[in-house]
């Protein structure tokens, strides 16, 4: 069954918190990964943080890439989305980590809408409590 | 050991194609459900897609919001992440969900940011092949 994305989350600890808190560097660093992927950007948009941090988003024809840093832990969480395909995923992937350079990295990989979710009877309106599949890590 | 956030990533099916369409309303939707939760919206962007589709992000003090939808499929992918606390991320995920009434739902929670990975050398500079752990669904 093809799914609709592949969806690469990543934790990158051990990173130079200079780097991190540079908010220009980040979404160069972003969309050029996008691009070296064959990703299509068609917006970012940043956040610098007071006194660090930074949110930077690329919004790209098929889907997004997301960071979210921390630098007084050295840490970002990376998200990668594409829709493209898997091995574009992973090459925007490893083109942000090559820049970063983190000491550590943990990742996953979920492909997105598979499309084989359980049916659920629509609630009603303004009714609490879905029924979920709720998997907590 | 606490994290830094909370990710909630949902699949939507059996969306409304009209609803999963309509690029005003679903901003509206996710800017509402961000403040509901009582996180702080700092920034939107949203993209149309041509003939369908829409991706939109709601960019919050705390992390961000996501949607990416498949009108032609009726489905939608869902991320919220926020660092604020767990709670604040369900309440605006189950906001989005009670807008956007689903037939069916799956829905995974990942904690980010838990700093306790594996420390691995800095690999040389251009050079491919991360030591990664990789868990594919």
């Amino acid at each position: 069954m093809k799914g609709l994305g592949w969806h690469v989350i990543a934790e990158l600890s051990g990173v130079d918190p200079k780097v991190l808190d540079d908010e220009q560097l980040l979404i160069k660093i972003m969309v050029e990964a996008a691009k070296k992927a064959g990703l299509t950007v068609l917006a970012t948009k940043t956040h610098k943080f007071s006194p660090q941090g930074v949110s930077a988003v690329v919004i790209v024809s098929e889907s997004h890439l997301f960071i979210h840093t921390w630098p007084e832990f050295g840490y970002a969480a990376l998200d990668v989305f594409s829709c493209k395909d898997e091995e574009s995923t992973w090459t925007a992937y490893n083109e942000i980590v090559k820049k970063l350079r983190p000491r550590g990295v943990q990742v996953i990989m979920i492909k997105r809408g598979m499309l084989q979710r359980q049916e659920l009877p629509v609630p009603p309106l303004g009714q609490e409590g879905y029924q979920i599949e709720q998997l907590q890590r």
